[in-house]
């Protein structure tokens, strides 16, 4: 993975993909599929929606730290495979064959597989609406993977990957923030 | 528009597209473009990330509704056009020729010629985030455009469309509500 500039990682957030984010409870790496994700700002800061009922929600807690990675369209039924079985029974990282490597600043991996990354600090818990807020402290793309898909969930069981690009630099240059 | 079962209302949101706020301050309806979105859970409640650098902010704090309208991706320069002025000085939805019709529950109008439209209720604000939590009260969508792809911005001012679609209802079964 080669480091990206941490003040565009909100664009890998932006449009909504399917996300993993990747934990570490102090005992092994675990793995959730989550599409319930939203930036808050520019700068990397980032909420998802979780609770006690995924069971990374502990490692969030108390580790306070996480790597957001985003997976390939084309690895579609990993991501189900990871979406659809439980930490708590399953070492994810070996049964699905995910590659991993070192964060610079976090103790959860890196996915190599995947597109992007951000190594992300656990900032606030929101208790009353399951939000966790993120703070994004380092970013990275794969360079094998650029200009692969994202893929997009829909909510009943359909998937949707990303499709034709319009470029709107032009128009949209007063709203960016600078080096964007 | 037609209506849709509320339990759905979900599907709008999850793939993350491009949506317009509508809201009305009591004396005319105003549009914002935003997507920073996120669905806080299946009974149709939803977070949106604005706070008082939108001028819509006041309107959702004080009239605590709005309606949240998808449009379809051939409206792209509509959107950027509704997302690059402020309707403190711009009537947005006369400029943009935007055909209203009325909700059912709440002021703010539907927006006739977009995908699908959320009647929603502001039931809190989470300032410290500048989180805005709402509870949608009725869902539409627009037959004339069943299957219209929607948009994702990326951020930094490219959008994509929805691409390939892929069906994987039987593997999600264990993980989607009652009806879905």
């Amino acid at each position: 993975m080669e480091e990206m500039p941490l003040g565009r990682a909100f664009t890998l957030l932006e449009p909504g993909p399917v996300i993993w984010v990747v934990t570490d409870d102090g005992t092994r790496a675990n793995v959730m599929t989550i599409s319930w994700t939203m930036v808050l700002d520019f700068d990397a800061r980032f909420a998802i929606c979780t609770g006690p009922w995924n069971s990374s929600y502990a490692a969030l807690e108390e580790q306070r730290d996480c790597v957001i990675a985003i997976p390939p369209a084309e690895m579609i039924d990993t991501v189900l495979g990871v979406g659809t079985c439980s930490g708590k029974v399953v070492d994810k990282i070996a049964r699905f064959g995910l590659r991993t490597q070192p964060a610079r600043h976090v103790r959860p991996p890196l996915l190599a597989d995947c597109i992007a990354a951000v190594e992300c600090r656990v900032v606030d818990i929101v208790e009353a609406h399951s939000i966790v807020v993120l703070q994004g402290v380092a970013a990275w793309t794969n360079p094998a993977l650029s200009g692969a898909r994202m893929l997009h969930a829909v909510g009943d069981g359909t998937f949707i990957a990303d499709g034709e690009r319009f470029d709107r630099r032009a128009q949209m240059a007063s709203k960016l923030p600078p080096g964007i």
